[in-house]
C-alpha cells in the first residue's frame, strides 16, 4: 500500500525527477579532486615556515625560538575552526528527523572539496609568490581556506534539505571563487578589516544561499513538510553543533587577527557578545509563547548571532560592555526573526530558508559590518594608543595616511560590496542549478535521506532471537 | 483518555502548580542583562595584555616576543574548559530520558548567564585596580569565570529535574556571589592554594547544591519516578558528556597554575589520576551485581571523580603514582557511593540528588581538600628545590615567612570554609527558592522537558506520503 | 514467547557460554591497577620540565622564557590526539545498533589501563635515566602513550561484538607490550622515521586485531546478524567519532614531530590528504550503489584512510600535491576494500573483521609505509636544505652518517617488522584468548550491550500519569 501511495503521489506530482547521481556524483568528485592535484602540484608549495628549509630561515632572521613559528600562534585556533566547519555547521543542521546523513555526510563533503580549491583560489588573489609564481602555504592559509567553506555552509543552510549532492558541489565551487574575489576586493582593494568575516563570511555567504534558494522557489514544498521538522533526538544532535560553534567562535574570530592583543582581546570581545546573546535569545522565546515555553530552534541558532555579529569589529577596543551590546541586540534580532520574518519571507518573498541562516548569518552579519564601520570611524589615539592604531588598523604600507574616519567608510563599503556579490552570484548560480540535470529531489520528497543514502532498517528494537535463521531479512553488513 | 488521566492526577494533586514562566523568564533575562552591561560599562576594562597599548607595553617591559602574551600561555586551555562547562556538564546530564533539552538548554542558560557575574564578582574582590577602580580582564579572567560558573553547575546537578529555569537564575546569582566570596576568603586572606579547585569550585558547588535540594525536598517526588531514569540513547548522549570532561580534565587543573613546570605536571597528575580512577570504578559497578554487568551510571559519572579530587594538589609535587592512588581511591569511594550513599541520603536525610554530585563532586571534593593540604604539609626543599617550593606554594610578598606546615593548616582551614560556605549558603538559598513564585514542576511532573520546551512529535517514524496533504497533521515548522 | 524462543536456541547451540564476568573483571581491574601503582612507585618521576626544578634549571640553560618548555610545543595537540582516542575511537564503533555502550565504555576502559602500561613499557624502552633508573615522564611520554593505546583500540575495531571486558584487557596488557618492543626495534634499533605511526601504530595494530579474530574465528557468528547493523541514530553518533577523528588527525600526525617546520609541515600534509581522501571515498561508494546511493559505513570509514597513509611521510617534504595524491589512492582503496575484500576475508580467509579496521588502518598504513620509504630514499639536500635534512630524518650522533637512499631501506623494514609483529603477536594471544575461561559472548548473541551492562528499558515514549502509580513497572533509579 505504501508503494502503491507513493505511486500515485508521482502521477500528480508534475515533473517526476530522476535522483540518481551514480553518473554525475562520482564524476564530480574524481574529476575536480584530479585537477585539485594537477593544481596544487604548479602552484602550492611550503611557505618558509613549514619548509625545511625553516632553521636555516630563522638562522637569518635572528628568530630566538621554534616558538615563534607561526604555527605556535595559529595552531589552537585553527583547531577549534576546524571543529567549528565539519563538527560545529555538521551537526547543527542534523535538526531534521530524517536529513541527519545529509546534513553531517554533504558538509563534510562539500567541506572538503572546498578547503582545496580555496587553498588556490586564496592564494592566487593573496599570496602568490611574485618570484617564482607559487603559492606559499602555511597554518594562517588553512584557517583562511576554512573560513572560505563557512560561507559555502552558511548557503547550504538555506538550501537543505532541496538540493542533491551534485548540485552542493556546484555551489560550492562557484561559492569559493565568488568569496575569494569578494575577499580580494574587500580586504585588499579597499583595506576593510574583517577578522571574524561579518562581511565577507557571514553577509556575503547568507545572501549567496538566500538568493539561491530563491531562484530555486519551490511552490509545492509543503508536500514535504512531514519530513520539514525534528524529532527529540534530532534536536539534541543539533545542540551538539550550536555549542561548539558557540564554544569555540572566539576562536574563529581571533584565529587571523594580531598576535598578541589583537588574538587575545578578538577571543575576549567574542566570549562576551555570546554569553549576553543567549540571555536575550531566551527571553524573546519564552516571550513568543503563550505558556512561557522555549523553542529549540532559537536555542539552537540564535544564540550564536552574536558571534557573528562581533566579527569584524571584534579585534577592535570595542570595550567588553561594548560587546556585551551587539550581543544583547542580536539575540533579540535574530529570535524575533525566526518567529516573524522566515514566515514573511517564505510567504511573501518566495525564499524558503530551511535553517533561518536570515536570522543567524545575514541580518547579524550586515549589523556586523556596520558596528565595524562605526567602530572603526570612531578609532582614537587616545583608546588604541599610537602604535596600537596602527597595528589594528594595519595603518602601513600603502595605507599609512589612513585616518580612522575614512577606514569607518572605507568599511561600509566593504559590506555593500558583500552584500552585492552575496545577491548576484546567488541569483546567477541560482539560473545554473535550475537546470534540470542535477538530481535533485521532488517536491513531495524533500529533507529525506533516503534519496542518496543506504538506510539502516528504521525499528530500533531488538528482534527476538529466531529459531529459523533463514527468515530473517536484516540488512546484512 | 490521556487528558482524562491527566486530570485526574491534577485534581489529586495537593498544591496545582504553575509552570508559567512567560513573564518572570523574559523579565530575569532582560533587567539582569541589562544590569550586567550597564555594571560592565561602569568596572570592566581590557587588561595591558588584551588592550591596544600592548605593543607600547611590551617594548617598556622589554618583552621580547608576542609569544609571550599571558594568552599563548593559557587559550588552549581555555577552550578546553570551556567545553567542559558547555558541552561537559551539559550532555553529562543528558542521561534522564525526557529532560534532554532542560540539561543542555538550562545549563548554557545559566553559564551564559553565571559567567557574566563571575567576571564582576572575582574582578571587585580580586582584580580591581587601585589606580582606576575598574577591573582588567584577561584570559585568566574568563578561566576563573567558568570556573565559578562550574560550581553553580554542580549544584545544578542536585536539582536537576526539579527547578524552573527562574529558580535556575536565582541559584546561579547568589551561587557565584557566594563562590567570589569563598574564594576570596580561602585564597587571598589565607592563602589557600588551589589550582583545580577541589575546594573552591568542587566542595563549596557540592554542598550548595545538596542543602539546595534538602531544603526543596519533595516527599512524593515519586510520582515523576517514571521520567526518573535513561533510555538506550540517552546514555550514549551522556558519554559525550562523560568523556569531554575526563579528556580536558587536565587542561581544568592546569588552566591556572605557573606557567611552565606547574601547568606541565599539573596537566600530568590529573591524567594519571583519572585514568586510574578508570579502573576501579568499572570493578566496583561489576562487582555489585548479581552478573558482573556494569552500570552506566558508575561509567558516566565516577570516572571523573580522580579529576576531581586531585584538583588542590594537581601542581604540587605528587609523584606519577601519588596521582594514581588518588585516583584509585576516588574511583572505589565515588561508586561506591551511588551505590549505597545515594539511596541513603533519599531516604533518611531528605536529600534528593538527581546526578549524585555528592558521589562525584562533595566526597571528591573533600578528599582532595584533604590531600591538598597533607601534601602542603609534607613539601620539602628537598622535593621542590627552593625556588621551586616558592613558586608552587606563592611564598612572595606578605606571605613570604610562610613554611609549608603552616601551609597545610591554612589549606585545612580552607576546605573547612568551602564546606560551610556551601551548606550554609545553599539552606539560604534554598529558602528563598522555596517561595512559591517561581515555577516549578508538580511532583508527579519533574524530570519532564514538557513543562519549558516546545516539544517536537513523538514519532521517530517517517509517515507515508499521503495522496491527500490535508489529512496530514505533522507539525508545521 | 521471547523467552521460549531463546531457550529454544540456546539448547541448539553447542556450546552455551557463561558470560558473568563479576569475578573476572574486578579481579584484573584491581590486580592490574595495584601493580600499577607499585611499578610506577618504583619507576616514574617528572622530567625536569615538569619537575618543580625546572625554574633552576632553566636558569641553568639559559632558557629566555617559560613558553619554551616542551609543554607549550605539545600541549594542545596532546589535548587533540587525546580526544582522537576517547571520543573519536570510542564513538566511531558506536555505529552497532545495541552495542554502544561497549563500544564507547570498552573503549574507555581499555584505553585508560593501556595508558599507564604504556607509559612504562614505552619508558623502560626509550626513556629510562642511566642515572637514577628512573623513567622521566613529559608531555611528549603521554601523546607516546596515548600512541601506543591507539593500536590496541584498533585491534578492538576488529573484534567489536565478540569478546568479553576481560579478554579486551588482556589483548590490551600483551598490545601494548608488544608495541613497545616493535616500536623501540623499528625507531631506535633501525632508525626508520614515523612520526604519525603508519607503520607502529596502524600497520601493528591492524594486523595484531586481524590476526586475533582468525584465531577467534566463530563459523556460526550470523546467528547474531539481527545485531550487526546499524539503526539511524547510531550511525549518527558514529559520526561523531568519524569527524572527531578526521579532524584532529593533523595534530595525531604533528604530535611528536620536531618543533617548528616539523609540526607545521605534519600539520598540513595531513590536513590535505584528509581532505582528498573524503572526495573519493563518496565517488567510489556512490559508484558502488545501484542508484548512486552513498553508504554510511563508507563515509564513517574510509574518509579516515589519507591520515593513516600519510602517517609516516607526514614530516617529511611530500609537498600539498604529494598528500592529495595519497589521500586520492587511499580513499579509493580503502573503500574497495569494504566493498570486496572484507566480504572476501570473512567468507574464503576466516577474518571477521567488524569495523573493517582491514580496509581503514591495515591497507593505508602498509602504504603509509611505503610511501615513507620511497619519500625517504628519494630525499635531497636540495628539497630540504643541509640542516633541514639533518633535522627532518635525525641524522645525528650514531646515525650521523646516514644517507637518505639507506634511510629508505630502513624504513623498508620497518614496516616488514611492523608486520610481523602484528600477525606474530596477534596469534600468539589469540591463543591465549581461545581459553574457554574469559566469559566471552555466544555466537547467537554477539554485538549485545545486555551481557555486560544493566540496561535502561527500552522504549522511548512517555507513559500517561497513571492515577494508581502501584501499576507502574518502570525501572527505579
Amino acid at each position: 500500500r505504501g508503494d502503491c501511495d507513493r505511486n500515485l503521489s508521482m502521477q500528480c506530482c508534475d515533473r517526476p525527477k530522476n535522483t540518481n547521481v551514480r553518473i554525475s556524483l562520482p564524476a564530480v568528485c574524481f574529476v575536480w579532486q584530479i585537477v585539485m592535484i594537477i593544481l596544487f602540484g604548479i602552484f602550492i608549495r611550503y611557505d618558509q615556515e613549514s619548509d625545511a628549509h625553516w632553521a636555516e630561515y630563522r638562522k637569518f632572521q635572528n628568530i630566538s625560538s621554534d616558538i615563534e613559528n607561526d604555527f605556535y600562534f595559529r595552531y589552537p585556533s585553527f583547531q577549534d575552526v576546524h571543529v567549528m566547519i565539519f563538527v560545529g555547521f555538521g551537526f547543527l543542521m542534523t535538526f531534521l528527523k530524517r536529513y541527519s546523513f545529509s546534513a553531517v555526510g554533504f558538509n563534510f563533503l562539500i567541506a572538503a572539496f572546498g578547503l582545496q580549491w580555496a587553498l588556490l583560489m586564496q592564494g592566487w588573489f593573496q599570496s602568490l609568490d611574485p618570484m617564482d609564481g607559487k603559492i606559499k602555504i602555511s597554518m594562517e592559509s588553512l584557517i583562511n581556506a576554512d573560513f572560505c567553506v563557512a560561507s559555502c555552509l552558511i548557503a547550504y543552510g538555506a538550501v537543505l534539505g532541496k538540493l542533491s549532492p551534485v548540485q552542493l558541489m556546484v555551489m560550492t565551487l562557484f561559492g569559493i571563487t565568488l568569496y575569494a574575489v569578494d575577499e580580494f576586493i574587500i580586504l585588499n582593494l579597499i583595506h576593510a578589516r574583517d577578522a571574524g568575516g561579518s562581511m565577507v563570511i557571514h553577509t556575503f555567504g547568507a545572501y549567496y544561499g538566500l538568493s539561491i534558494s530563491w531562484m530555486l522557489y519551490r511552490p509545492n514544498l509543503d508536500q514535504s513538510k512531514r519530513l520539514n521538522g525534528s524529532v527529540y533526538h534530532s534536536d539534541v544532535f543539533a545542540m551538539i553543533g550550536t555549542l561548539f560553534l558557540w564554544m569555540f567562535w572566539p576562536s574563529f574570530n581571533s584565529a587571523i587577527t594580531d598576535h598578541g592583543d589583537g588574538q587575545h582581546r578578538a577571543a575576549i570581545n567574542t566570549y562576551l557578545a555570546l554569553a549576553s546573546t543567549v540571555l536575550t535569545t531566551v527571553a524573546i522565546s519564552s516571550l513568543s509563547q503563550k505558556t512561557g515555553k522555549l523553542d529549540m530552534v532559537h536555542i539552537q541558532n540564535s544564540t550564536l548571532a552574536g558571534g557573528v555579529a562581533v566579527g569584524t569589529a571584534a579585534e577592535f577596543m570595542l570595550m567588553p560592555y561594548g560587546s556585551l551590546i551587539i550581543g544583547f541586540c542580536c539575540g533579540i534580532i535574530s529570535t524575533l526573526g525566526y518567529i516573524y520574518i522566515t514566515p514573511f519571507m517564505e510567504k511573501y518573498l518566495k525564499i524558503q530558508d530551511t535553517c533561518g541562516i536570515h536570522n543567524l548569518h545575514a541580518m547579524p552579519g550586515v549589523i556586523g559590518g556596520i558596528v565595524g564601520a562605526v567602530t572603526a570611524a570612531a578609532a582614537s589615539e587616545g583608546v588604541y594608543g599610537k602604535a596600537g592604531l596602527i597595528n589594528t588598523f594595519d595603518f602601513t604600507g600603502k595605507w599609512k595616511d589612513m585616518v580612522p574616519s575614512r577606514q569607518g567608510g572605507h568599511q561600509a563599503a566593504g559590506l555593500c560590496i558583500a552584500l552585492c556579490f552575496g545577491v548576484g552570484g546567488g541569483i546567477i548560480v541560482g539560473c545554473i542549478l535550475r537546470m534540470p540535470i542535477w538530481g535533485d529531489a521532488p517536491d513531495d520528497n524533500c529533507f529525506d535521506d533516503e534519496l542518496y543514502w543506504e538506510l539502516p532498517e528504521d525499528e530500533e528494537s531488538i528482534p527476538p532471537i529466531l529459531e529459523d535463521n533463514n527468515h530473517m531479512r536484516n540488512r546484512d553488513v
